[in-house]
């Protein structure tokens, strides 16, 4: 199968380090195709920048029509919803399937993410998604960009620590930039520790596997044709698909 | 006061109806600018139209900075997280500015939108708003831009019956395009019906009169500075707000 | 249009008081009358008082039954249900009215109130009305009728700094004695800090200007006509309203 | 033990078929005495009535300081919160006592009252005491005080059938004027019906036995001294009690 | 009438402490009758050993049928659903029941368990029944059987006092073998401290007087007869019961 | 990897059943291995059922401690938490694994069950996982072992046709027996029906190539060493595990 893994931020680099760790755990015959997204901030941090990655996110799947499944690698789930309505095939996103994967290893979740100003956005998420009673969100005050950087690890682990004591029993990543130190952590505390690409790309396979695709009933149809206007013409809906 | 008044969609001939509808409520000295979205769709049905229509809201309000609030003119609450993460001024949505004013008189609120994929965003909005035990989505099946047509009423009426019937005290329209309903609809069933573009004013200049702004700490923290790429760069923080 | 301020506890003092920041941001075109309750507790603080000051706030509305509209100033929202049923005209409560203002400026509310004895009295109304997760309450320990003395300030700041530790990103002041701190109070902690009696009058203005009151379908309705005996005899209903 | 049986309503016909029906469940040793309110409606049927019916029913425990628990006999559960700050001894509602004794035999609740205008004050009641999900309230339209006439049986078991159709298991009589009726329906059936005048006898009962009275800590601690004016002085606490 | 206390643990001792204190509250006409279950762990402590003690406690059942009620006296109510679906008399929980009880006398109760690894499950069934905002667990990390040792006493207390430092204002004891601590702690702290056998008996006898017995609509119909393979065969129903 | 798949009922035919659904999705590299259980029911239907059917499966675990993963193959996830405190590999519930399926394929699921007592028992469960707002449960009223009948389709068909016009836009199925039908079922009603089965073996491949198991911390920890008596003392824990 082709498995598009985008990177919704706009910088080559993380995508890189995204795409090797979905190469890491893909199935032999997963073909991994990993986009930068062409369009918006080099980081998202809130929603501002989420806002403006969605065409982006969105641009990529126009690109890659011919491939199987789709993720959308950054921990907001940047624009899951209209990649979900658009795309024919089956779109995944890294906190949802992080959240899904770690409900069934452990009850409690501790989502560890970067900037506090990304502790709301990602608690409506978890709650969209059913997880408020389960998980909990801390932030490590590390920005996007800054993962790499040396401390970064060190605030990190201290947000896990954090989240062990009020009692969570696995650790989920709150950004795809961490996706490299998920083995070391769940070494270092004994508890599952979860990358959400990772996991994204074995929901991905498991929805192929399936034969799934997004339900075109409801919330999911696709776009109604009609004109956009403006810098965003091109992504008018052509005809109703699906 | 100058309040902005957004059309999320880029329908002018909407834009007019919903201005008209802003000033019939507007106090003496608020002075009404309406804008139409200038990037996006002519009409905003579902989770993809809603996310092309985000950088033309923040575009209208970055060409308005010496307003004192703005709303955002389309029952989905078109980007308004970002938006005001993005203001220096109160930015206000019409579905919430719809349930805050329905809530207060009344217990349980009959939302009334367009067509029937609009029915989970609007669920999930009202649930984000915390009204999910207080207010219940319905779907008359008319598009957006057809609902000054023949037969839109009728159908309109039909569903506020049934959310009569299944207990609700009040109607809030669920889109922009319903305006100019409200009152007639408010004498026909005897309930208030009520218009999110009308409460959306009254909402500014509330918050207007209170000296109020949206918080800049936490989620709503001014956008990080950062380079954006692509065919939204010019969308780029250029420095810290707030 | 004529706005009913009632102070629904027996302390005249702290009419004036509330009368006072009503004045202050009530629009040029509203007449303030502020009439403090002649039946009941001197200040309000727990269920019991709360109880006993309802009849006092039906005893101002039935006086003023050519008032536009009438605000309830005291942050437990005493006797609103009760009042909705009976007036004609909209009444609007200070804790809603501030949950609702703050909601629009803010994602996360620290309600700071006079006792603990309060603490769970105002959860359970922020749940109702459907703030549970959005909104936490916190007690400075100081009693209504010492919130003018030496000390409170300082009690009441400490609140708000847990509050605000905590993820808080506004404050909403819990009792309307607090109304004279909420300027001093923002500019002190530069977050939104909204006083319950201000949000309560634009609030009261939005709902006349859009010509809406209560609805009279279902749990508002008018009180069905019936004798009632003893020292309440005077409130019974006489003839259906509404 | 003396266990004092309020009825909040003024009618003495209703508070004698309330007493007959404590009687028939009450232990040997439990002396019911059952007072009728002396202060309100006639009957109780929405928020208006509901709060003027309080007074009466701290009158009630005023003038029974050496009862050992008191029940309040209205499925309101009339100022149940106020009396348990005021009393020494143990209240009872009898909506709380009807949905924990339905909840221990049984899954789904459906409540059944009179009036429609009561749906949303009861499932407001139920929420609060954590049934939302479990319970589900029906009106048989049939006001309080017509509840012995002709025709009030059939309309109730029409609500009664609807609500096993939609899955209860149990039925809670919504009433205390219904509490002859439920060991004939009960019968017909064949679904445990409950009558929450019945079922709050035995709360007492049970609260008493286990030398158990309310918690003076928190919501609901003594009422603090404070002079009264008005109508309602004499129902000032003098003295912190507890 | 006849009250059943099982103890779904293995340990004869602790049954002994249980009937001890059933009987202590019950009233004059309960005959108690207490049984050790037969099969399984000898103490219950997460959801392997609770697994595995449920076949005991229906053997229990099944050779008690001339009872009037069960108790089933281990705090995560073990097996309390199969066992309403067995019995034909009621069966009652002594985690529900100590809930109910808590909740007739306070607003925010704390449950006080033995190891960490409880938290969730209680949390759970907390959770199922209704309480999930009121009642927070803590555990003192003694081991049931170790409950008599020196030391728990200091444990238990630890506990009991963050509990009420977070707004508690009652305690449940979250463990059977700790009945015998409630009247202490309850004098120690001036707080109601509830023990869910105790209050199991007088809501067993509540449900007798009152005749009621579990729904058989529903979820709790009699099992289907069919056959039972293996170690268990003897469980299968034979006949349909209810 | 070699997974097991457990068939919690100890019905031979429908374990071969579920063995072909399980191969047929499988990947090349994954040994399924399926089991009947030997002790406990020949079906599954309600609590009681339920109870007797967890011996059973954890026996199955016992006998194959070599194996990667682990599937509980009814749709009740019979014993999934001691399942997952006992093994020390991961262990699949098909309910949970078909519900984090559907969630990303769609936005409302209706689960169509087997008999109407299950229906409670399931809502449980979905709730416990997260999903009470976006799942609910029919039941065809056809027993689980007669699923292979005539007729049984026909019933199966009425009930997802309800729910797609209650506003689901995917169909979960609620009992390992309707595994056959999903494609076909899915083709007739251009929706995606899920197969708990199926969705099961893509979860337990995906977790173990992500190297996870279950935490070992909280809840989920190794039950302790002690002894079991009676007819299950075999399965008392040795020593520690995890």
């Amino acid at each position: 199968m082709q498995l598009l893994v985008i990177n919704p931020n706009t910088t080559a680099a993380m995508t890189a380090t995204i795409e090797a760790a979905a190469r890491a755990v893909a199935a032999p015959d997963t073909q991994i195709s990993a986009a930068t997204s062409a369009i918006g901030p080099v980081s998202i941090e809130g929603f501002y920048d989420e806002a403006f990655a969605v065409p982006g996110v969105i641009a990529a799947l126009r690109e890659a029509r011919d491939a199987d499944a789709a993720i959308i690698a950054c921990f907001d789930d940047t624009g899951l919803d209209a990649a979900r309505s658009f795309a024919a095939y089956p779109v995944v996103g890294i906190c949802e399937a992080g959240l899904v994967t770690a409900a069934q290893v452990s009850k409690r979740i501790g989502v560890v993410t970067t900037l506090s100003r990304s502790i709301v956005p990602l608690e409506e998420l978890v709650g969209k998604y059913g997880f408020a009673e389960r998980a909990r969100v801390y932030a490590c005050d590390v920005p996007v960009l800054e993962l790499a950087g040396s401390g970064a690890r060190a605030k990190i682990e201290q947000q896990i620590a954090q989240a062990l004591q009020n009692g969570a029993d696995s650790i989920l990543l709150g950004c795809a930039g961490m996706t490299t130190l998920a083995a070391e952590l769940s070494s270092a505390f004994g508890v599952p520790v979860i990358d959400g690409v990772a996991a994204a790309v074995k929901q991905a396979e498991a929805l192929v596997a399936l034969s799934l695709s997004t339900s075109k009933r409801g919330a999911y149809a696709a776009p109604l044709e009609k004109p956009y206007r403006g810098a965003l013409a091109a992504f008018a809906p052509e005809r109703p698909r699906g």
